[in-house]
């Protein structure tokens, strides 16, 4: 079992949080949480960051743990914890790791089910909890005997199955000390059985041989994983082409010789649909097919695909499990030949849409979404965290091909519109070296658009560009185009900076034409402030995938008899 | 069964809110429910209201119903509905009837577990169900076989059980057509058992005329079952003084002369403790005791308390079920003679605070907290709607006499800070020609912004007092007097209407001085425009009454190693 040492419970969290690689905790404080909060603010290394509402907690923390890993949010209990439980559900969707940390009333309360504020005064304790139980992987309510152990447990999964966990903290036990381990909690994960992985690589290493048209297809796994570095390595040592969902754009870089394109059933190119659909040996790193990845369904991979799991490897008939993902790859890595200069396979032809790094603007022309799409890509540096907004943005977004090492940040699966605004924040608080840009909507933006406030008083420095199309466009492209429900009330957006943070001063501007865009790009660039770029377009204007993608919308949505047909 | 006529199920549930008193469906529009907002449109006498997030519709579907009996919020599946969990939550725990809907997936997707956006992406569709399953008391799924009678056994079960329910609408039924019953839905509940209510009555009566010292003691359900008519009409006919518990605030008119004051335990004032805990008939109208109503547990009825809830009334060791409330009440009044000019009970001298109507302002005088309730005591008007929300707000009210029929609106149990914000619109949807009052502080202002939005573009003229006191002040008083998580951003908040909707004209003023408040406040008095006034306050400025409940909530949460013991 190990040594153990002293420690007051909320400073063993805290302790655990920075062991592995937290060093910011988001999220609002409350009267149950606030005893916590004093011992955040005495662990060092561990920086409390405040947000307006914890739904935007939620989404930054988010944020947060795609960039750095993993990330920590804590709230108060009932009316925080509930408001966060999108944000979280979102992370539980899109496999992100995220330790949800609420306080709890005293636990004599909730042990003997008195009523109390922020519960339903009917001595229930177990409601919140067990809606977390819904979109989590693991929860716990602490208590001073089991804290220790707990609170490692639930740490584990949290980092072991990529998704949420939930730690309820009653407020009257932070302070008291109990033992815990003196060794301290990595990211290290159980390795796999020694004789497994070697039957899965050597499996792997018969198939590959004799495959003639060997590809890899990743979904978001691949990088929530830690595995595009290995997948990119096998991918030049056994020259096999990659295709990606498009729920994983940019986890290997799109210019990659080696990049086949998107690969989504009859919405993928020709080629790529070609390709992926009839390799002789297909390695698919958890794919999760939806209906906007998937072209509604129509994904048909070989029936002897080797699906990869970060804990086993299915194929039709046979399963290797006692293994990662993270050993077999790197297993067949070493198996191969170092990287040599081979032919590139004929099929990589399809290959991303090329840049146009010479692109000339049009002084006077109003700005459209097609033209600025087109400017933005070569606006695009490598490194860039470039965030897109459900809607026209990511939509868009998923058209151009982004730089080498740019990180693509969006929500593809589960779709939350707001998210992107705090998840910016969040990413920002974890490493605001590299240049972040955020395209949103205006329908969006409203959503949770006092975080603009936390970004500016932080003093952080990204490129905001605010597309304003004076409603949901979206929503305009499968139902109720000039319908009053997808109108969203028009702000003087670009005086929202001044307003929610007077003493900071930030470049922003309205762009109506590609020469008002030139400028703001010149100005925005280079700029050591905050730039908030408010994006006029038409409300019917959208990027051409968008108008295809309503009609289809409708007809999934709404069936036979829906209002469409009327 | 009565006689059916067709109708699509959509329009059917619009049909049967109109049937309940519905006017307005408030929520946010979503791909899975742009086909049902189609069918709002086409019901007339049924609006939707457009929100900009969906905490902030539940919020405003709360406030809606406090004042219009019932209301219905739209959202769209996961992203939508669970993000305005926290608004049902607090719908659930003060007892507000609110019918949830949600465009969900469409059916077959939910019944052969396919993966859509806005779920996990893993076949489990009942997950946001589950949530909602704890702070709701009546839940479905909608399909076309049951649609008719499952929308009519969860209305009933709103009404009712005066607490909200939720509705999932699958987004590819809503168009199909079904046999639904012709006879109308209505706020008619179950009637008592004859013999039961008539047993019933004549217990109280009995009762009632061996009594001495005879009370009637309210919590919010006599608001919520619509009781306050028929108590006070008792209170009247038979000289009975009442009290009400702090979360009961102006239930009935606090200028009654029988209202004794404020229960609360050993925090009630000592003449109004005396005479409740002694009394030798006392009617307790659904007491739900909380640490913060209750003097932290303090409280002490008499052991023959006859406790009346909606549909029984308990008392130690006897029971009576089969009863309703209105009719126990009805008939004990019916029992009584007319009301007739009786001598006030000794007891009647301990009564609600007396409003200042000669308050003299200090002109140049900083502005104080505990000048503010004064002067606002004498600016209330009968008829006003008054929301408070919960921190200095809140408690301050809670000792101001508020006028005749003046509604207090609150959320004492649930306390989720951004509440009233969003409530406001709801309250003036409902009814815009009673004058609304909101006092809200800067850190709760934060949470909930963005409706301010659409208050101002509804055209709605409320008079908004934004308390600017630079943070979260309730909670220096616990914990954290100058700790940086107590601090929010200072914005520009009297910019707030002009950025927000530009196109509106409001009167917008910075207060910091007593003679500053006047002017504000004359003008705000008649005025025809939105008003939002911004006091400035210190930031431990606070209402006498926080000053003690600070240290008491402090022990109670933290416990006796707490940090506050360090």
């Amino acid at each position: 079992m190990g040594k153990f040492m002293k420690s007051t419970i909320g400073a063993f969290l805290c302790h655990r949080l920075k062991q592995m690689g937290v060093n910011h905790v988001i999220g609002v404080p409350g009267d149950y949480n606030l005893e916590f909060l004093e011992q955040i603010n005495d662990t060092e290394g561990l920086e409390f960051i405040g947000t307006c509402n914890e739904l935007n907690a939620a989404y930054a923390a988010d944020g947060y743990a795609r960039v750095g890993g993993l990330s920590a949010m804590l709230t108060t209990y009932g009316v925080g914890d509930l408001s966060a439980l999108n944000g979280v559900a979102g992370a539980y969707a899109e496999h992100v790791p995220m330790v949800c940390i609420t306080g709890a009333p005293p636990i004599h309360t909730m042990q003997h089910a008195i009523p109390v504020h922020h519960s339903a005064a009917d001595g229930n304790f177990s409601n919140v909890l067990n809606c977390f139980r819904e979109f989590t992987v693991a929860q716990t309510c602490l208590t001073y005997a089991d804290a220790a152990q707990e609170i490692d447990r639930v740490l584990r999964a949290c980092w072991r199955e990529k998704r949420p966990v939930y730690i309820q903290l009653p407020s009257d036990i932070a302070y008291l000390t109990i033992d815990v381990p003196e060794q301290p909690l990595t990211r290290q994960l159980q390795q796999g059985d020694e004789k497994s992985v070697a039957a899965c690589v050597a499996y792997l290493q018969g198939s590959l041989k004799k495959a003639k048209r060997p590809a890899l297809l990743l979904d978001m796994d691949a990088d929530r994983l830690h595995l595009t570095e290995v997948l990119c390595e096998l991918a030049e040592r056994a020259n096999i082409p990659f295709a990606s969902l498009s729920s994983a754009k940019n986890v290997i870089d799109e210019n990659h010789p080696l990049f086949l394109g998107v690969y989504g059933g009859q919405h993928s190119l020709p080629d790529v649909r070609e390709y992926i659909e009839n390799a002789d040996f297909l390695i698919a790193l958890s794919p999760r097919f939806i209906e906007v990845n998937s072209g509604h369904y129509t994904q048909a991979l070989p029936s002897d695909t080797l699906y990869l799991h970060a804990f086993d490897l299915l194929q039709e008939n046979r399963s290797f499990t006692g293994i990662t993902a993270y050993e077999v790859l790197s297993g067949l890595v070493a198996s191969l030949p170092e990287k040599t200069h081979q032919a590139l396979p004929d099929v990589i032809r399809s290959k991303a849409p090329k840049v146009n790094n010479n692109f000339l603007p049009h002084e006077f022309e109003a700005l459209t979404q097609a033209r600025l799409w087109q400017r933005m890509a070569a606006f695009f540096r490598p490194q860039d965290i470039i965030i897109g907004e459900n809607g026209t943005s990511n939509i868009a977004l998923n058209g151009v091909t982004l730089p080498p090492q740019a990180t693509y940040i969006a929500q593809p699966v589960w779709g939350s519109i707001g998210y992107t605004l705090p998840a910016l924040l969040g990413s920002l608080l974890h490493n605001a070296q590299r240049r972040h840009i955020l395209f949103i909507g205006d329908g969006s933006f409203q959503l949770t658009v006092q975080e603009l406030s936390t970004i500016i008083a932080q003093g952080f420095k990204p490129i905001i560009f605010l597309l304003n199309n004076k409603g949901y466009t979206i929503e305009r492209y499968i139902l109720g185009e000039s319908a009053r429900y997808n109108d969203v009330n028009n702000w003087q957006y670009s005086q929202l900076p001044k307003v929610l943070s007077p003493n900071v001063e930030c470049f922003t501007t309205v762009v109506h034409t590609e020469g008002e865009l030139e400028q703001a790009l010149s100005i925005a660039e280079d700029n050591h402030k905050l730039s908030f770029i408010e994006l006029m377009l038409d409300p019917m204007d959208a990027p051409e995938k968008l108008k295809g993608f309503g009609k289809k919308t409708a007809d999934f949505d709404y069936g036979p008899y829906g209002p469409q047909t009327l």
